[in-house]
């Protein structure tokens, strides 16, 4: 199963962030939802295998885990407007005891440490600087660990790393996450055996 | 410089097509701007080589034609409800004549052969059972032609094909179209001299 983790550090954790202003108020809440689409969406239906995390460290409430699992999840749209709203859902559900607020969706209140340790079991840090993805040996159930527009911080990089991370990079420009997400799971779609 | 021409074959001619349902009362314009957000945008700024134009079909009023510069373009906003502002202004000029409606963005009525004519000098023709990008030695001038959710007619294809278009493929997987561009600059950006 292929997993993406990423981290929003500014985005809301609130279930009333504003749908009107998904990059400025919610806190580039765009950016997880772009992501979520590029994990979730192929041109003709969901990838039913994969499944993304969102971590959300904006106020009031953090940190908060939001999952969603491609075998679940139904009325999932590539608009990520109507995707906001099962956002604010999500939100709604604050125990740290994890629960579907949605079909496919899990919410709890649960750090990055927290978060990682229910993904895995293999880890893949994007980065930069990182080994060319083309020429890596990658896990086959590997969690892809992936930021906002903000780096890791110095203590999430550690938590990654703590956990036998491979630290892999895309190409020699820094891409939007949802680009990111794309271009993994282009790299892993060659390397399936399509008979 | 690298272009890319996508077909919006629903997408509103309308100056004043709904800001709150992108996807649906303006004809999957969400296709087209997260397709022009690929192509524009880096994490941390604008690629500025790039040139991405829209051939517009749907009603009120096609064909349109709406060129975004990335030389030029200015308040460009990873936030496609804010460049949908954009492209409802540029949709307010219908006449032949191109026009920039704001600046960077070019307007005018123009059929997709037309548009065609005005791009080049290669065409790259993207589509499923084209030959893998990986192995294709790409011209440097090329404009990449793509369509939104919907293949292109056999007439578009024809107008296509008769510029001497490449066909070419991206990976197994039917992709959405601005996943489709993320990765033909990726496999570009590699081929780059970066020294």
């Amino acid at each position: 199963m292929r997993r993406f983790l990423v981290i929003g550090h500014r985005a809301s954790t609130s279930p009333t962030f504003p749908l009107d202003d998904l990059p400025g108020g919610a806190g580039r809440m765009d950016i997880l939802l772009n992501a979520a689409n590029a994990a979730l969406h192929l041109a003709h239906g969901l990838r039913r295998d994969v499944e993304i995390a969102m971590v959300l460290l904006g106020p009031p409430d953090p940190p908060r885990l939001v999952r969603w699992l491609g075998h679940a999840l139904r009325s999932y749209q590539p608009d990520i407007r109507s995707n906001a709203a099962l956002l604010r859902r999500a939100l709604g559900h604050g125990s740290r005891v994890e629960r579907e607020t949605s079909p496919g969706i899990l919410a709890s209140k649960a750090s990055l440490e927290e978060a990682l340790d229910r993904l895995g079991p293999a880890y893949v840090y994007l980065k930069e600087s990182g080994k060319d993805i083309r020429g890596v040996d990658l896990p086959v159930d590997s969690t892809f660990v992936l930021s906002d527009n903000q780096d890791l911080t110095a203590d999430e990089e550690r938590a990654v790393l703590a956990r036998g991370a491979l630290v892999v990079g895309l190409g020699p420009l820094a891409l939007h996450t949802d680009h990111a997400v794309a271009l993994v799971h282009n790299e892993l779609d060659r390397r399936l055996p399509w008979t």
